[in-house]
């Protein structure tokens, strides 16, 4: 029970729901004195917002993060930092029809099943709108990061099977699935117009790449780093896959192909993904994820009531057709969550410093 | 700093290095009046054993499980359960290079930077030998599963690029290697040959079911069961990636394929591998993971001394080709620990035998 | 670093400061289904609000406790609970003085030491008003509690080194101090108009009394009934000493005096206060709580600067002249927050009904 | 369900029963590279050992303590420090009787209406012999202590009803009591051997005082230091009351008389006990905790079955007259878990070296 806190040290719960007052996040454990104010969440809430994409869902969020404890005077107190993000726009008639059926793909049944009563509208507790209290977050987590040089970005690798082929720095910017091939990107473009047409929805692959991160993050053997960074992915609602450097692909390569030999100037290739015996090693960390269509489509499914009679559901109101835009800033947010929780307890060991000139 | 327990309620902390007294596991809230005997952990034991194979590392472990505390009269007794497994054969001679040198592939290079002294010897604790703990663990785990029908099963996919391609009950435990396809088997006995002449070593997939789990276990947002189980996969020292039911083939699905339909009779399929919002949702649980090639190999390698300077490296002594079997008897306890817990969570939420005639 | 939380299952996080916006307090871990409305935490926060008596600050706070998330059509869902409690009459210019000195008796000097930043109007997150947060959660608590018959309920025993010499069921209901004998609470009035006459503060001993709870609350051997209510009553910022049942009386008693005899119909005496190696025995708890006096008083008192310069500090304002009255809920609510957390955790392991026939 | 863990960052879970193999404890996240060997145990283990005075029971545990992972080469690696001690002169012949009847003032009537099942031979789980492996661990937290110059030493400031009045320097070294007043501690004496011939037995009260704790230690609101430091003293099963600084005292103090003046070189009193609002002051840390007499007197008592009758019950074997001596180290222990796990905390907010000038 409970499973809405994360993290050891810097530990961030979140609350709320889609169609409730709003959602917010309290985060116990942020060092004092770290400058801190209501507009330094601004940009990653736009970046993460619907409504960015001409195809997303017009629900307009404002998405303004209030700072209700924890800052004084624009500085981090140590306090407990509490974040809230206001709901509006909350129509909830579109999900009359879940008090009695369940949506495929989506968490109803499991709900209803766990707690015997839930909030429906609009997924309620399940909605991906709980993951802008991620964002708000992660917007903190980054204080702790940014004078250590670590650099948390996320990007597009396909969407509706549609592949990145070039990685174009800035390029993922510049395009609404912050895709790094601009020529992927329009097609991705086009993938998701055949899909509003056929009223269905696409998933795709997001990869996150961190910069910056010194030797020394994760605790073995079950806080490993690349452990907690599964987990962290695994989270969000649409991720049903993660993998480290090479992943999958490292079950058919030899260890002398994907072992990462070691120089003086560092690993000469990077298979592992930044991470060797679930601690970092100073090369740039590597994760994928796969995500999921969205299970909102707006075709006739098949499904059953909560009385476990058969019947049909035909899901009103409006839908992004894919997630992966979305989730990217999401997973950025995760894994500063994860990098500034690790980066506090290691340096609770008192060895931070230990090796800071080979850095 | 820590990292070495896991579990919220049924809580296991491993201990222990390859080349120390030996390695073992206290687990904290098990519940009482559990027939347990030390002779209950000698199956699992003999599964996980290395010299399983011929080809395997001549190493010979018995493995013996030791309860050293929480068990009274063949009953546990609510009290925490110590368990110890002496160590054997512990010729560290081999291993006085790294001392100075790092291997490739290995912990070493993070464990020295981030610790900045670690037991070197056969990896200490980052050696596969501490998943012999996890499996002892997991033992006790599978005691509290049992009652209610809960069954973890793993078997091989894949190794060194070779596929499973026939699903033949009960075949997959009459070969060395978990695979559920006797021929594909013979095949992979083949390459781990070859490979082992090329002193190279192979990788593979293997896959976790659970039958018989109820719906409700996993706790939204950040303890979701899908969450939890990519941690405790991703822990595992040779573990690249996971995916939860279609996983990444899930990428390239659209959200009208992907979708489960709801049927009076169940789930039509199991594209989400029974995992909804990260709550079971009564169906067979399907997960995966990506297993790395084993990075001893017995080839000159390029790597650097604990001053920075570069060098080369032999590694001596035997070790084995894959991982991958030995994978699958750990990957099956870190499921069993991972729904003990959850099914212990789901119990003090009070609304587990709501739906039982449902089940 | 964090500190805000509380309980392993039903897990409290608070935050909020004096002067911020408000103070508030996520609930992560409620089961579901329990009817809950905005209107349950009128009592409660009524019966915690200072100006209770004529001699309190007149501070009108109405602390009316807006449910943000985890409820819907009036039952909790199994979502965090997040409840918020605005600040109103927030002047804070008295509180000037307290950036450059520290007032004795406060977490002033201590909060700078360790975070060299805090918000130090009307004493920021280490106020007293922090515990309302506490005591709405504790109505939630009190929600699991109540099915099962544990009654919690706090009394005045000391104020002023004036003690209850009698106590009249119901009578402390009926005195703004919650003595249980009306006779020393007119002498209570006496002595607390005595020390606002003297610029002066008065403490006291607050006792907890907990009928209903069955036995077997409690896990041995660091989360004991007793441990964990001794840091739950000495995290209340007056406390500065708690005993359970005889306490430091039986440091003077010989072991057949202290024992108490088991009879067929339950202990002949309570010695124990309830708790027997740590785990709740089936009889009334019973704790006591030494408050110190406010260390807020109107008369000049010798501090020093940030700088470490020595100086004098007249605090203004009005404070209460006793904490003693405010305790008495707050610690009825803390005693909850224990209790509903070890139930939780006593449903878990599954022994619950085991023998609820001799309860 | 669990509790056998205590601490976040410096987390210790114990394990073991009176009669089983051993005791033991892992310490999860002791810092690397700080020396220890098996000899590092031996004062603080002979310190704690039973048969210290002529009085005590006669048992002869020789308690070397083992470390069975995470020290290589004399020191520690920073993985899981497993500590083991074997147990000797294990008749549980006399405890036959606690198969069908409870003992007045035991766990045993808890354990069994909990677990249902425990191992009752001389208290199992409930023994004060799981102490021991409480004093190990504090052994090695004093190693992380000790170079910050914290010193933690306790004393016994009454037994049987005699109080020290005089505190001599080292006294409390050289008799059986830890009584700093030789005087008193040769009445103490007297009172045992008369208790012993009356066939009863005697508490007291134990004071542990800090010196050299830096200011910033604790994290509030809940896990302030002297709400864990109450909750680690109240876990030993011997206490029944814990006070700080002033402690119940403090109830009948004014305002006045309670706070300390702060002055350039410290505080001018110490009536807080090194702590305020939570976290260290700098000033000496004092804490005091009420011993109950010891439950098992060889006495016919009058108790229940296991099945609700009455029966009488006479207990064979020797015991101690007094817990007082024996809790004096554990205490000292006790309280230097609480403070490395603190420290590490303190260290992880990375405020640590901001005002050391000042220290």
């Amino acid at each position: 029970m409970g499973g809405n806190a994360f993290g050891t040290l810097f530990k961030v719960t979140t609350f709320g729901e889609s169609h409730g007052p709003g959602i917010g996040a309290v985060i116990d454990g942020c060092p004092s004195r770290i400058a801190l104010v209501a507009e330094d969440f601004v940009p990653a809430m736009t970046r993460r917002r619907p409504g960015r994409t001409a195809l997303d869902t017009p629900r307009r969020e404002e998405d303004r993060v209030e700072i209700l404890s924890g800052v004084f005077e624009g500085r981090t107190t140590g306090a407990p930092i509490a974040l809230f993000i206001h709901n509006r726009d909350a129509d909830s008639r579109p999900y009359e029809i879940l008090r009695t059926a369940f949506r495929p793909g989506h968490a109803d049944y499991s709900f209803f099943r766990k707690y015997g009563h839930f909030d429906f509208r609009g997924g309620g507790r399940s909605s991906a709108r709980e993951t802008a209290a991620r964002v708000a977050a992660g917007v903190v987590a980054q204080k702790i990061l940014e004078p250590v040089g670590i650099q948390v970005t996320a990007q597009t690798l396909e969407m509706g099977g549609i592949q990145a082929r070039k990685n174009i720095p800035g390029a993922a910017e510049n395009n609404p699935f912050f895709c790094p091939d601009p020529e992927a990107a329009a097609e991705m473009e086009g993938a998701l117009k055949k899909a509003r047409e056929e009223h269905d929805s696409l998933g795709g692959i997001v990869e996150v790449r961190v910069a910056g991160c010194p030797a020394g993050l994760g605790e073995p053997v079950f806080d490993k780093l690349d452990a907690d960074l599964a987990r962290a992915v695994m989270s969000v609602g649409a991720v049903k896959g993660v993998e480290i450097g090479a992943g999958f692909a490292a079950a058919r390569l030899s260890g002398s192909e994907n072992n990462d030999p070691l120089t003086p100037q560092g690993f000469r290739t990077n298979r592992a993904g930044g991470i060797l015996g679930g601690i970092s090693n100073g090369d740039e960390i590597v994760l994928r994820a796969a995500v999921k269509p969205i299970p909102s489509i707006k075709r006739e499914q098949e499904t059953i009531t909560r009385e476990g009679q058969p019947c049909k559901i035909n899901l009103e109101g409006r839908y992004d057709i894919s997630a992966v835009p979305r989730v990217v800033p999401v997973l950025e947010a995760m894994v500063r969550l994860v990098l500034a929780d690790h980066l506090l307890r290691f340096r609770a060991i008192g060895n931070e410093k230990l090796f800071s000139t080979a850095d």
